[in-house]
């Protein structure tokens, strides 16, 4: 089985479970769903509940597989070009933590992208390793924060030659990438691992539109959300690993000490469809659903409000409208009244996430829907007041001191102006909205740029998050470190 | 809503999401199970997939809950007289990692009953909070290790008065219990919460042939799996706080941290089903399954072989050979070549787990089982070699020192001669089996009883688990602490 991309090893070792279970005295306590027999609002729960199973004669251990689920992560390195893969159940969440709690030791310290998503910060939290954030570079059409340039990592790495790894977050929300090679060169001249949160690229590589995948770029570990660009239920995940850089024993203990010793085989039966799904199709998969968008594109060509723009995802088109009439939070909110419900807006773009099930007639709704907001807010009166600057703050220094996260805020912090505050930690994470990536985060040293950065957001009277005094007259620190 | 046990809020709102969405233009990728229709063995995972939503307009945000969540979970809280409950999407295991990172700090010290599931055991790896473990009683009729005595914990708390919390389980597998309410008192007088893991008691206290449950007692901290004894999904459970012992915030924090940020949804709702079944039915909900064990046992008590022992809580019957010419473990594997699945075995007994789904037939599909088992092994040859000796290792000392289990190995250790291991510390984890509780936690300091234990069991040849040399000649040993 193991080498036959065709093949399903999970999924059908499940549904043979299902066909030879005569009565069932072990858990989950729904009994292959008879319990949901007595409702039938709850019927889909007991079609599913029929594959609810555990760790049964043939059904292999997530934590420590030799059968189908060893043989279904195979089939997935062997799709991915990973020297071993390993099944998640709780989401990019649960591997972003093990490989960061993997990857270095309570007060060591790694290169982090400094807008990565919350995990990777909560990871620094509980593990106690610290970082050394490196600032990310502006997307300039856009304007949004996108990933770091080559140059900044190895500048850190220079600097601070003692860390253990550099994590890094590619794609975005947004779909845009860096290029990861030299990044990955650089890690590697230090002899430690580069991880990459790839949670919105799982389907990176398998398209020649579609961006190299982190693998493909030398990436020793990768996490991906299978369910998010593939086709595995919410909170199915992968991570892969290439190369010694990890050490495997580590992230494999992590991996049982952060997920639950009762896996969902249905959550994991669908990282097994889902890789299938992509590993025999390959580019045939997405087809249809680039040239539906494609053809969203062109309806849009000429259009006298809307617009899409395509970032390097083509999977990720962005909608906005030409005129800045509407701000992306309503037009999301506009969608969601007519039952198109959209990935995410700013206040400017409406994220559209498709995969290789977008079909032309989920365009054509959107489309729909678009004449329909059209008509109702007909009016070019901007709503949108654009406050980019603030991304300006990120710019310099590009490296911020080493940062050991705190976790326990009950801690005493005391509460100091702004203006002297240099020298002490930040005892809050500290959010310019936009762009919403943390200028201070809990633990790290406040500098004098980031003093001149405050007074200026105070001065333009920006939207901060994470204080609690939301006026930046005052800011919350701790005089001594972690 | 809030307060109409026969609602249920969020299946309510899953299933009102799923009639309004027209397109799916967010994450999943499968959109809304149309990926699935490919092929007709995953037909089961596109009737499901259309509910695995994601957090949009109605469905709220199980981290920052509002709706539907705060809804069920309010009535959850009130179905089980908690003052505040937490829907959990990474099983019992993620309450456990929570509960224990949110009622103390590393370096700070809880009391432990020494036989709980391994999730404790990783929480304090992950948090490098330590316990003093306290050695279980033997359940005299089994000899199988039950739950701690109360004066044990007395002693505990008399001895470190600088515990933060008590950690205990209870149910054990077995579905023994042991009386919370002495503890809870004690706990309290010293004004730190008891926690309980009572995965293996979700039903407790719906019955009055079910055992009190941990709440009823007194528990502050209540870990439940949902999916175990009553019917949500696998990895679908609760956490149940009562009073102000345990900081709500910092455990919701570490529940933030340490949870999925895309949780599932199908696992979400058949939570609030679950709670809504015990919640409407009550007592009648499980009344046809014990009628149905109770002939079970009825119909077994004149067998010349199989017999079923009942435990504290009446849905967990133990079936065993009364020849003992079977074990547990060769009678669980004949079982299921029948196609009957029962929970665990051990040398003796196979544990049957039964909920309220259990149905006649279930039970009739058994006895003509063990009719077939019967008819194919009919000598009373015995196979069992009782080994329960080994359990009383653990009775002396009662309480351990202060542990803290480490989770990084790669630090170095050495190899000592068992003889010379007193005043060094454990470097491996040494597991008798059985009864397969831990005699040494890695990390923790090896005594003068601990090595006359290990040298009993070299003498007796015992099979021990977790140690590179199971001879027992020699350990690894650590000669520094923490």
């Amino acid at each position: 089985v193991t080498m036959i991309p065709s093949r399903a090893p999970l999924l059908e070792a499940l549904e043979a479970y299902r066909a030879r279970k005569v009565a069932s005295f072990h858990v989950p306590g729904h009994k292959a769903g008879m319990s949901y027999s007595s409702a039938p609002e709850a019927a889909w729960l007991g079609t599913v509940g029929a594959y609810d199973a555990t760790e049964l004669p043939g059904l292999d251990d997530l934590h420590a597989p030799n059968g189908p689920i060893a043989q279904a992560q195979a089939l997935a390195s062997d799709c991915y070009g990973a020297d071993q893969s390993y099944f998640l159940i709780g989401g990019s969440t649960v591997g972003n933590l093990a490989a960061i709690h993997a990857a270095a030791a309570r007060g060591d310290m790694i290169i982090m992208q400094r807008n990565v998503h919350k995990s990777a910060i909560h990871a620094l939290m509980l593990s106690g390793i610290g970082a050394v954030f490196v600032t990310p570079e502006k997307h300039s059409e856009t304007q949004r924060l996108n990933g770091v340039s080559a140059a900044s990592v190895e500048e850190a790495l220079e600097r601070y030659p003692e860390a253990k790894a550099v994590f890094l977050t590619n794609p975005n929300y947004y779909g845009m990438t860096m290029p990861l090679e030299r990044i990955a060169q650089a890690a590697h001249v230090r002899g430690i691992p580069l991880i990459v949160d790839e949670a919105h690229g799982a389907h990176f590589g398998f398209h020649r539109r579609f961006p190299m995948s982190a693998l493909q770029s030398g990436a020793d570990v990768v996490i991906q959300s299978t369910h998010k660009m593939l086709s595995a239920m919410t909170m199915g995940a992968m991570l892969h690993v290439k190369g010694t850089r990890m050490d495997r024993g580590l992230l494999e203990l992590y991996l049982r000490m952060l997920q639950s010793s009762s896996p969902s085989y249905p959550i994991l039966a669908s990282i097994d469809w889902a890789r299938r799904e992509v590993h025999t199709k390959g580019e045939a998969l997405f087809g249809a659903a680039l040239t539906a968008i494609d053809h969203m594109e062109q309806a849009l060509a000429d259009h006298p409000r809307f617009a899409l723009y395509r970032t390097h995802d083509p999977l990720k088109p962005l909608l906005y409208d030409r005129t800045d009439a509407l701000s992306g939070f309503t037009l999301l909110e506009a969608l969601a009244e007519i039952g198109i419900y959209a990935e995410m807006a700013d206040e400017r773009f409406v994220v559209c996430a498709c995969s290789s099930a977008t079909t032309l007639a989920d365009i054509d709704n959107l489309l729909q829907a678009l004449d329909v907001i059209f008509n109702r807010f007909p009016d070019e009166k901007k709503e949108i007041r654009h406050n980019f600057s603030n991304t300006n703050l990120l710019q310099s220094p590009s490296l911020s001191k080493p940062v050991y996260v705190r976790s326990r805020t009950d801690l005493a912090a005391s509460e100091v102006d702004v203006e002297s505050a240099a020298g002490a930690y930040s005892a809050e994470m500290v959010i310019p909205y936009p762009p919403g990536i943390p200028l201070l985060y809990p633990g790290e040293p406040i500098t004098e740029e980031a003093v001149d950065a405050l007074l200026r957001l105070r001065e333009e009277g920006a939207r901060v998050q994470g204080v609690m005094d939301r006026t930046l007259r005052t800011i919350r620190v701790w005089r001594e470190p972690f």
